[in-house]
């Protein structure tokens, strides 16, 4: 199975490109699609979002992403093995999440790519072979070597302003209007019990609710989401269009009382 | 063979992670979207969408339909067998078109869901893992127990007025702007050879044509559309902008001279 | 192995109903997207994204094609075989580039359609079920009688204006807001060489970088793209929003000093 995640979108021909190269490679290999919508050149929320998909697929899968803002330039092409999982595309911090668990090898052995290759489309003419190779059998091992230096995308963690205060970031606004920042709900459970302040934009929201369900109408909340990372939500409605953030936009966090 | 209908959305990870977890409990199996672009929290227009697809689809088959404003809250989940297909998402009127022909099932077994559960992401940890259940073989009648009081959606029909009069309404508004109403072509035949007229926002309508390709351009027409209900459309142009209608507006009709 | 192209969005059930329609017909067929976001009735640009598309899939794979105006005239529908691929869909211009090298059939045996039909949604009731059942194997000479008069679609070439003058278009704009020319790299390959200037809307454009990463930020460049026709694009930015143009918008070429 291999999974694709772009910021191609849909509207263009790139995504059924890439997937017609790999079903003549790997006849009858499942194609699922993440999502094609990551803002375009948005690597850091392409990160978050394979981030957030990879674990629930089945082991051997093969992760394909392309958010490339440097093709055509020097940027190295790779392959990650991490738990069971293969993650290909541009080494520019899109597989950051697994980089501390896995092995990273280059992309060098042209005999997996297409014969006849762009110098703006890897997607379809390096990632998409290489990964329907992998889906087929062939090993990671014999796409290139070792390298220890992958690039890591910058701003994915809170930064610690004084005991009790931390600034922090939207990682990616979600259909709904839910801002998903960067506070991990595993590092920052207290958040549920003790009491908080965070600041979002020129709103200050106090509230904790367990689920959307219980917040109260109209309210800002911060809820523990379903991603690991707490959410500020407004019920049946848009945080982000309350508040004007978006992804990238800075917030700050003061825990306890 | 899954299918899926959502208001996820495709730009976040939702879909993609929903997908991971039936093909890790269900290997090969056949994923297809319906669609993911339900409005946000739009029981009625998703109910439209799924009555409009499910019949084509061979018997067997899985329907995941996740249009779920009440996760978190009580609101049950539900399984409905009906005419050899399987329906499986949350108990909010989703499956009204359905439940007269079907028998209803709460989910409670929970050694069908994912071990571990969000409360906010029922479609991932408990809609997506039972369908593929399902899709394995395991039997509906092992979900949970039956009950007769499965929710309906209001709103899907037409009410009389007078003797030559209802009041309906917009179901939907698709790609093209065409204006869905909910007056079955089955009921309301006459319209095609007795005269009627459509009061549309602004704008009366007393047009009938077979097809789009028959309408005068530039004139509102209404046309038995191929989903089983009368469409008001514009030939290559928007009914819906030159109206202002969107999904729930009110419409009247009057048939017959 | 079934593609899919058409203009009828994701937000419809469209899609999904054909999907199904395929599924019961052919079980177990592989089915691909291309793109469902081509503009409403643009059978020009669905025939340069199914152009760009086709070839990258293995021989033998059925590409059905729905960009319909005249659904519900008397437009054929029709099915191409060209380099081992079939196409099926109507007749009007969207398989242009593969008539030269193809045998046209025009589909006129009702057997392999839908028993009930309506008059909108032929690619339900005509398009999928015959593309199913070529999949399957039933050979496209079982469909009709070959015909020699087939639709092509205007304006997809440049028209020359002088010896170094040329008259172009943009036949598509992309996510990342690049205008697609349809100059071919394969007869305009001078351009990179002998320099040239481009009128683009109001601006004129003069430079060539050989990709995205090698033009100038701010300045609008002509990259050959990896879809064989030469680009003007502006780094990290919209070439779309900076001049206004859109598919159809004229461009004026002139090569050499």
């Amino acid at each position: 199975m291999i999974t694709l995640l772009t910021d191609f979108g849909t509207a263009d021909h790139f995504v059924g490109v890439m997937k017609g190269v790999m079903a003549g490679i790997a006849p009858g290999v499942g194609l699922v699609d993440i999502t094609h919508e990551v803002p375009a050149y948005g690597v850091r929320e392409g990160a978050f979002l394979l981030e957030q998909a990879w674990r629930y697929f089945p082991k051997g899968t093969v992760h394909v992403g392309v958010v490339d803002p440097g093709v055509g330039s020097e940027r190295r092409g790779i392959v990650v093995e991490a738990e069971g999982h293969l993650f290909v595309g541009p080494d520019n911090g899109l597989f950051s999440f697994v980089l501390g668990a896995g092995k990273v090898r280059v992309l060098e052995r042209e005999e997996y790519w297409l014969g006849e290759r762009s110098e703006t489309f890897h997607g379809r003419d390096v990632f998409a072979p290489v990964a329907a190779h992998l889906a087929r059998g062939v090993k990671a091992s014999r796409m290139g070597r070792v390298v220890k230096d992958a690039m890591r995308s910058p701003g994915l963690e809170p930064v610690r302003l004084s005991r009790r205060a931390w600034t922090g970031a939207v990682l990616h606004v979600d259909r709904f209007g839910n801002l998903i920042t960067n506070f991990r709900v595993s590092e920052f459970g207290e958040v549920r019990n003790r009491g908080f302040r965070m600041v979002v934009g020129l709103e200050e929201v106090e509230l904790y609710a367990r689920t959307y369900a219980y917040c109260p109408p109209g309210e800002l909340c911060v809820v523990g989401g379903s991603c690991g990372y707490f959410e500020v939500v407004l019920r049946e409605g848009s945080a982000a269009g309350r508040t004007g953030l978006v992804a990238g936009s800075p917030l700050e966090l003061t825990v306890g009382g």
